[in-house]
């Protein structure tokens, strides 16, 4: 607990109405969306304004305390799991929509404001902002950028690094870091807003977001095309880049996951099927027509035993409604499922799904297969229950064999859901002990007092 | 110069016929393409593998040796002038590229590769890489990457930043840093890859970059419009990306910069126009079509005085040579060529021009004007004698207003040229002192003996 003299200054800063002590309030930002262990912070704070995040920056560096930054708290890495006796600072209310810029396609956002929200507010100016995390519902944009978070259109349209132009940051003492700029074009200086994206509140303080906004697609068209198995859907996959159709979203099932899906929707998706392939194509009506049909085509001669195309917006809506219930539909088999995105060049899906399939015999554990074909980035899911430590011994061995399987392929631990605590005792597998090393100078050099969420990514 | 015993190190990891301590070779790596006073190395190396440059760096560590990397020395702001004292590296030599894969739409190369060829080669399997600055006959792929190079295409394609997937490069004491993937999506760890893009060489030496390709437009289409003056062309701007029509191209010059290359090259060009749109769309032939009709119409609707589409490859060959002959042509005039790249949002170009125009006069220079204009990258030109003092006083003066006008338009000192020697010391201005600050500690934590490019961006 923290002193009554520490307390009265963090009140200061954010009105006494915005600290946070209680029992229950300080459970409730103990954990995240990860299947990590829940740590209770000393208090959680409500910032007011987007200045306050500087003074509590330099009050938390001033007496050592480590600060954790939370919007949504969906991410799946641990990444804003508190560390032992520290403050959480909560984004939520640091949600205004600072500027849309419909003439110069950029938009300046606080870091609390809600994916969808935004989205939903540059499509109403005739603008589209791209990234769709499975959480955007929820889920803010300062998080977004702080996991740099994926979705299911990063084939064609890229993830949040790809939209972020610019950044305002405060630095572990409170001091405020500009980068980036409202133009396309900025070289001034280093590239401070891409590192900062996906370093998970390890380097600063997000404050302010540019983002790019680019004009929407005048038409889409999305379809299903069943296979008997995944090797067959992933040869369609790579035969579709190959007839150079970028498709803004190229998603896949396996059975197990069609299986789970259909009991929990009813959405009408073939059981039978070994494998779903889920592809929207958009852009021109003319380029949107005969991608659709050469996409079509390119399925059903490599093997589809069926393609269907979503006849209206209502059938589409179905289609995506369905994928993005892979997850829920899945985790309601057991008591604890594990999301893995293991990710793989694309042309290395059918290896890299063998490999799934390997580690799930050989564990004996019980693993669902979804996600994002057209980026290679798979969600190897496994359904378990954490109580039972034997099991889950096993699944810890399973999820070791999959990134070893997925970085023999030129893969990568993490496509999308960053490293937080759940992946850093594996990340130096990956990167090579020199890369570890420069990474935590500069963490050092960032953050010399350790207090911005420390544990993450680096491991202290 | 460097003692024998040093010499003879450097000896043993390249080869005794690959150190050039020669007067006229030294001189040679002295300056780069901007107006900056040379500097003589001690010596040049020319590595025979990507291997010998860890080694390099840590000889140069070992004896605290500036080191300045250089590939074809085109950088426009003094990035490859060497430190007083150093070492440069040539890298043309390092110049495989190592793969480029059709299915996975990504390519690994060497840093020395020449941006062309590379282009060249991509296309060769059918793929698209995008970045084209205007060095690219001879620029290096290491070199626009240290530079996050810019081109004619930023509007719709992105620079050289969006193509970088990922990096191998050599810390200052030679320990091979990893970063990023060949994968669409990567978040394991710090995104090193784009924090080293635009550093200019001073974070570490590039050895190993992961280009991502994508398949290219399936036709273009290029178009002339000529205005009356800067203002009608700047609104006709506007007015095309308000109709949501992103062109890949979208460059002007003014009256200045028209007759310059009219004189120089006589390709045709309107030389009574104050102002002229260049304008490529590509995409599907549908859409292409579409676009074109519908920019020639915002053209004329906006003050156009005349459009003209390029009846075929060879016209619309000749627009663009026109276009890369803007420096040269501009470049005749005088002795000296001040070429500078402040950049705006796109919707403040008119009163940009009008700035450049006032500072102009003001300070009685002659500048001529062209550039991005859907960037918002404008190469203001000015034409001056670098040894009449009391003029490039006034050149100094001019620019410093420049950049005044710039920031004061929530632009930037530098689209795509960096921040280099030349403009280190506006940088300040752009990001405010806290931000130096932050790079500079991030600078000392990975470069603690201060040997990798000094000088550049930060100032020492």
């Amino acid at each position: 607990m923290l002193s009554p003299s520490l307390l009265k200054e963090f009140g200061r800063i954010v009105g006494r109405e915005n600290i946070l002590v209680r029992e229950a309030d300080r459970q409730a930002y103990s954990y995240d969306a990860a299947v990590s262990p829940p740590e209770i912070p000393a208090l959680a704070v409500r910032p007011g304004g987007v200045e306050d995040l500087g003074r509590i920056a330099a009050l938390c560096s001033e007496n050592e305390l480590p600060l954790t930054v939370r919007g949504a708290g969906t991410n799946l890495s641990g990444g804003t799991i508190p560390a032992p006796g520290g403050v959480v600072v909560l984004t939520n209310g640091l949600d205004k929509i600072l500027e849309i810029n419909e003439a110069d396609l950029y938009a300046v956002v606080e870091p609390g404001v809600v994916t969808a929200r935004f989205a939903a507010e540059a499509a109403e100016r005739g603008l589209f902002y791209p990234p769709d995390p499975g959480s955007q519902a929820v889920s803010t944009l300062g998080g977004n950028v702080a996991e740099n978070a994926g979705g299911l259109r990063g084939l064609k349209y890229g993830v949040t690094r790809d939209y972020v132009m610019g950044l305002e940051f405060y630095d572990a003492t409170g001091g405020l870091v500009r980068s980036g700029s409202r133009t396309v074009k900025c070289v001034a200086g280093y590239n401070l807003s891409s590192f900062l994206v996906g370093s998970e509140g390890t380097l600063g303080i997000i404050s302010k977001i540019i983002l790019k906004l680019i004009p929407p697609p005048r038409a889409s068209r999305a379809m299903t095309a069943e296979f008997a198995d995944m090797d067959a859907a992933s040869e369609a996959v790579a035969a579709i880049i190959a007839e150079k159709i970028v498709p803004c979203t190229l998603e896949f099932l396996d059975n197990a996951t069609i299986r789970h899906v259909e009991a929990y929707t009813g959405a009408g998706l073939p059981v039978e099927a070994g494998a779903l392939l889920l592809i929207e194509v958009d852009g021109h009506p003319a380029q949107c027509e005969e991608d659709a049909a050469r996409a079509a085509a390119v399925c059903r001669e490599h093997g589809a035993t069926r393609t269907r195309a979503a006849e209206n917006e209502e059938e589409r809506d179905r289609l995506w409604e369905a994928r993005r219930n892979a997850l829920p539909a899945l985790a309601r088999a057991r008591p604890t499922t594990v999301l893995e995105d293991a990710t793989v060049p694309r042309s290395r899906i059918p290896e890299m799904i063998r490999g799934i399939s390997a580690a799930a015999a050989e564990f004996r554990v019980d693993i669902g297969v979804f996600g994002h074909a057209g980026d290679g980035n798979l969600h190897p899911t496994i359904l378990c229950d954490r109580r039972d430590k034997k099991e889950f011994e096993r699944v810890e061995l399973a999820v070791d064999a999959i990134f070893d399987t997925a970085l023999s392929l030129q893969g990568t631990l993490s496509g999308e859901h960053g490293i937080g605590l759940a992946k850093a005792k594996w990340l130096e597998r990956e990167t090579g002990r020199p890369t570890l090393e420069y990474c935590r100078r500069l963490k050092r050099a960032a953050d010399p007092a350790g207090v911005l969420n420390p544990g993450k990514i680096l491991g202290f």
